[in-house]
């Protein structure tokens, strides 16, 4: 399945099948553990670190396997996506590693760093007004004009299939954990990490973490329906709202959702720069957050964390906003 | 040998035998790479990443080595030491793993992140007057009170085969290196490098990099005798003066010494977090500095770097300071 149309199911066998599939291109990244982080929160943590994956971000899984699965004629004419994050430097990326042409249709005032990620991996940067009607217009002109194959950040099951790879690779790494934490923003990664996980084991529970601000995800899991709310967030890769297919896939498969405020977020950051000694963007800190502020309980228990990406700008860090 | 005389000399063996010794307790850390930073060098990058290690720096491995060196009767008695910096939390940490006590002599005023990194490993920290006289006294105080062993953060060949055990661990990991860099303040990291690259491979260079501010090592070099400087360079973990022992080690192994200048190691460090995605330290950059600045040649190469370590203070982060 590949282009704009969201048909299909997301299994088991299809994120083991793009494990396969993406296994030359993406990083087998490392999972880091801190006795500190541990000993505060009562837990053992494992950090599965996609801020050291190609890019510098989870995204690099999904679209590998997008641009994989085309046919030789659809990769021909190239890939369109629209994206103000890190899913257009992961489309430019993956388009290289297959030698074809990707556009990338960004609003007007995105993030210099992620602008730059699109144009470093070889990527087309397209502007557009930022709103969505314009981007999705402006992306649909591109389909039209040029025969190039969209692909959804996250409305696509081929890209939640390849998000689910991180947690099959946790899950191969570190056995019985007892829960699975990932960010929601779009949905592709916790369809995917829900589906891979409940597929190796199916007491393992998987939560997914939301900034309180804008918390869509959450409002629609709690009313059964998809529901939508304006998100401001500092966690810029979460400011999407739940795609239709996603959700679905959620509710089938989610044990829950839960938010956190936005200083916890920096907090969470900050004290993951400390004590792993690595660089996580905003977004990544989110699952942990959750951890720290007590938001799920975890005590007692093995706790996988998906750190979603590294890609951060260093002029603007959030506790010299939010904390000073 | 252990204690403050220095006496003995520094052996491949000797490197060998810490490694040995070292390695229930210390981290195996990894070797990262970087496309980018390779094709903005023009060679191939190994970055030897000890900002991973216990405590935070590669420190951990000279004052495990020390601790481990002791006879029980020693040990008994606990450590002291005098620092600033990393040691004296590699010496706590290094004691804590053999249940003994270390005492740590502080200068008033030293970075709050590594007094609290002496404490939280369970080393009791003492103060003194921001002077070398001041904390010598204070240190050798301690020793006749309490019968306890003074470990000397540098100028001691236990502690320098320890630190040579990085260099030992990369060499294994990636054969063939052309040159391996690493950082000099007293001395103890680049005396141990040089003896275990050299005992390896002798046609493997050894260079130590130092700030141009206070560059007392390269003066050093340059005349062939030790001479002083004031250093008050951004990288607070090389503004020792380069120890007696280490400067004759260094003198008979060592290929060349290097300076970068502060704004550069600013640079250096900014470009590791963004392409690296790890969090280091000023002192930690200065290799790297030397290698984006063409301090060293190296296009073609292949280039060991030892990233010594990541306990920085987030909210003094010297871009802000040296760049805007």
């Amino acid at each position: 399945m590949s282009g704009d149309m969201v048909t299909g199911e997301l299994t088991f066998e299809k994120v083991k099948g793009a494990a396969a599939l993406i296994a030359p291109v993406i990083q087998r990244t490392p999972v880091l553990c801190s006795e500190f982080l541990d000993t505060e929160a009562g837990a053992a943590l494992f950090f599965k670190c996609e801020n050291f994956q190609a890019v510098g971000a989870f995204k690099a899984r999904g679209a590998a396997h997008a641009v994989a699965r085309l046919s030789d004629a659809e990769a021909a004419r190239g890939v369109v996506t629209h994206s103000s994050g890190n899913h257009g430097a992961a489309l430019a990326w993956a388009a290289r590693t297959r030698g074809i042409a990707a556009q990338v249709v960004m609003p007007r005032g995105a993030a210099r760093s992620k602008v730059e990620n699109v144009e470093r991996h070889g990527g087309r940067v397209i502007w557009c007004e930022p709103n969505i009607a314009a981007r999705e217009r402006a992306a649909a002109e591109l389909v039209a004009a040029t025969g190039a194959v969209f692909i959804h950040p996250y409305e696509n099951f081929d890209v939640m299939a390849g998000q689910g790879t991180a947690a099959l690779e946790l899950m191969e790494e570190v056995p019985e954990l007892d829960v699975v934490l990932c960010p929601v923003g779009g949905g592709g990664l916790l369809a995917g990490t829900a589906v891979a996980v409940k597929g190796g084991r199916v007491a393992t529970q998987v939560i997914g973490v939301e900034p309180a601000v804008g918390a869509d995800a959450w409002a629609s899991w709690q009313a059964g329906r998809r529901v939508t709310a304006v998100a401001e967030t500092m966690a810029d890769g979460l400011r999407s709202q739940v795609g239709a297919a996603n959700f679905a896939v959620m509710q089938r498969w989610v044990d829950g959702i839960v938010t956190v405020e936005e200083a916890a977020i920096a907090r969470a950051m900050r004290r993951v720069w400390e004590e792993l000694k690595i660089v996580i963007e905003p977004s990544c800190a989110v699952p942990y957050a959750a951890v720290a502020e007590g938001a799920v309980e975890v005590r007692g228990k093995r706790v996988g964390i998906i750190l979603t990406g590294g890609n951060v700008d260093l002029d603007r860090l959030p506790w010299q906003v939010v904390e000073e």
